[in-house]
């Protein structure tokens, strides 16, 4: 086991009708805020009324910002660190998924910092003090709720970058299971392959003796499969809703990762993928993931026989791990494809035109992605034909 | 699930040669601090000097107060309470184990209240500011390095009580796993019953769709048998220090009972049994705990089936989970013997001749204890008999 260093501080306010609670809470830290979220699905399912309805109750000052798509654009973020600047404004309240509150914390990391905000999300040290937020969410995928990273996309050359820093994990969260019945079957299904896939970066590590964080991986990852099945047959049952939104908060809140080395190849090439084609985060990671095991798996059998042993059940063939190995790989597709998710380009129906693009830009300005391999430039292309 | 509010903001510091940072880490709240600690151990260990150094190198004040024994004393506490007062002292700083860490959140609970601090062990509530307390673990085993929580003995009746206070969680925690090295073997695997008794506290429920929860629980359980075992082989296993030292943290940091509630019924008639004896809290729990599971099982058969199944590896006799209920029973007993720990009075050469006054103090202003099933006197008694 790594040395490390743990500490995640955010309020996590789970169960039904948690979102009543918003206004009283943010009065603990501000009385005028920005209002941040996406378009119309807030406001048809009723969530808008409650939460301007709570503000206004505590009496919390509330500039709206709306507008925010998914792989959501640096264009966007500048927009609101004007108008937090021009409004005084200490406080950023985001309404909705991963995209909302990566917007946010963009925002918040932006304000108090003299250049443009992109030079954070590339390389450019924070120095300053960011704003708080705080977030009620909608849709369980990014982990974004409690975790202190961000991902942005720059339209101008579609280069979508994270940023992770420490002050940007959200104050409170709140999280009610019933704010996600009405998600569409597709985006609940790219929700949960997201949170899988955030587990699966943290398992697949070459180091050894890390055996609590390797179960409690596991353990969140059956969590995930199994209820993200249940919710297949039947999108309104609280329990299965309540077992995937909290998994999608305990698989990046960083706690699976204490003391070990993960990998993050996927979640590059995948970036690479929806940067240029703006398909559903979750969709892009179901198509790249099970590519990049194909392509790494000999690196370390016993890790993805360890995977199809505890997390499928698998019997492990100890004259033939290998044989283990590829049919957790097999199980894994398997899986996705019950969600009904994409496990091929063609399944998703994008062109094999730009691979070599995506290849080169994933390494730009870097030596290699990935921590389990190093993926460099020809290993990605190998990845993404594996994936075509 | 039910609805819940998750907080745990303590900064964990974990891995070698982590302690040499706690003077810079102190230096963040305060110049001038109460070190508290047991006895001669962390003397003899030299972790004293290396402590104490770290503190002087940052320029931070310390005054000390030794003494604190296992089951620590409301005395201590009051003696402690007057220092700080009397120095002015704004933060404690526990190097030890569970005893130290809450006896220094008994004086940071006292200081600025009026009365005696025995009052917050035995219902009045708190509305004062705590001090704040940082920890340097040398025993893993209470997990009180990340709670809430605190349990002090009253010498006057020897009555053992808790508090659980949001700010009396330490503001950081420094686990080092080679500071454990010098654990005798009994201490190291009294340690190691404490925190799987945290776990199956929390395990003990008769709530259904706790997915997650039961699976963290499990691999938690796991973990902390398979790396006991392994201790008792080699102490100077640093990964399996390693794992049981994070293991006990996470036991008990409350991330295990997220929209669930526990039993806790083991642990009030251990104290009753620690309080009058002065046996080790862990070598209690051992006896205690199996005593327990063989009056509730019946309550809910299948969730000793699934215990057995899911921890100890059982296959479930579908006809007669029963059995595989009572087979998981045994398989605790087993691994606790495999411990050396005792799993009777007679083991631990206790009299049996207290067992009603322990029946009876441990309702004491209450109706009953635990919420598996509740315990009320008559109950207790019986518990006891087994356990003889």
């Amino acid at each position: 086991m790594n040395n490390f260093i743990f500490q995640n501080s955010t309020k996590l306010i789970f169960g039904k009708n948690t979102e009543d609670s918003v206004g009283s809470e943010i009065k603990n830290y501000s009385n005028k805020i920005l209002l941040h979220y996406g378009g119309g699905s807030i406001i048809k399912t009723g969530l808008y009324n409650k939460i301007t309805k709570s503000l206004k109750d505590s009496g919390v000052e509330f500039i709206e910002l709306s507008g925010v798509k998914p792989n959501p654009r640096v264009s966007l973020v500048r927009e609101g660190i004007d108008i937090c600047r021009k409004e005084n404004i200490d406080f950023i309240l985001a309404v909705g998924g991963g995209s909302v509150i990566d917007s946010s914390k963009a925002i918040a990391a932006g304000v108090n910092y003299a250049g443009d905000v992109w030079d954070l999300y590339t390389g450019t040290p924070i120095n300053h003090e960011c704003l708080k937020l705080a977030t009620v969410l909608t849709i369980p995928a990014a982990g974004s709720e409690t975790s202190s990273g961000s991902v942005i996309t720059n339209e101008d050359g579609l280069y979508k970058r994270a940023l992770g820093y420490p002050t940007l994990r959200p104050q409170f969260s709140i999280l009610n299971p019933e704010l996600t019945f009405t998600l569409p079957k597709y985006q609940t299904s790219c929700g949960v392959a997201d949170m899988l896939a955030h587990v699966m970066e943290r398992y697949f590590t070459n180091q050894t003796n890390v055996d609590l964080t390797d179960r409690l991986c596991e353990a969140t990852m059956k969590t995930i499969i199994d209820n993200g099945l249940r919710l297949m047959k039947n999108p309104n049952d609280y329990d299965a809703r309540a077992e995937i939104m909290l998994a999608g908060t305990v698989a990046h809140n960083d706690s699976l990762n204490m003391g070990r080395d993960g990998d993050w190849a996927s979640h590059d090439i995948e970036h690479e993928l929806s940067g240029i084609y703006d398909i559903a985060h979750g969709a892009g990671l179901s198509i790249i993931f099970p590519a990049w095991m194909k392509y790494v798996y000999k690196n370390n059998i016993n890790r993805f026989a360890q995977f199809g042993n505890r997390v499928f059940n698998l019997d492990i063939n100890l004259n033939n791990p290998e044989e283990t190995a590829l049919h957790a790989i097999e199980k894994l597709e398997e899986f996705f494809k019950a969600m009904e998710l994409p496990i091929r380009f063609k399944d998703a129906k994008l062109p094999e035109d730009r691979i070599d693009e995506m290849s080169k830009k994933l390494v730009h300005h870097k030596d290699h992605v990935g921590g389990f391999l190093p993926i460099r430039e020809k290993d990605a292309l190998k990845i993404l034909k594996l994936a075509l």
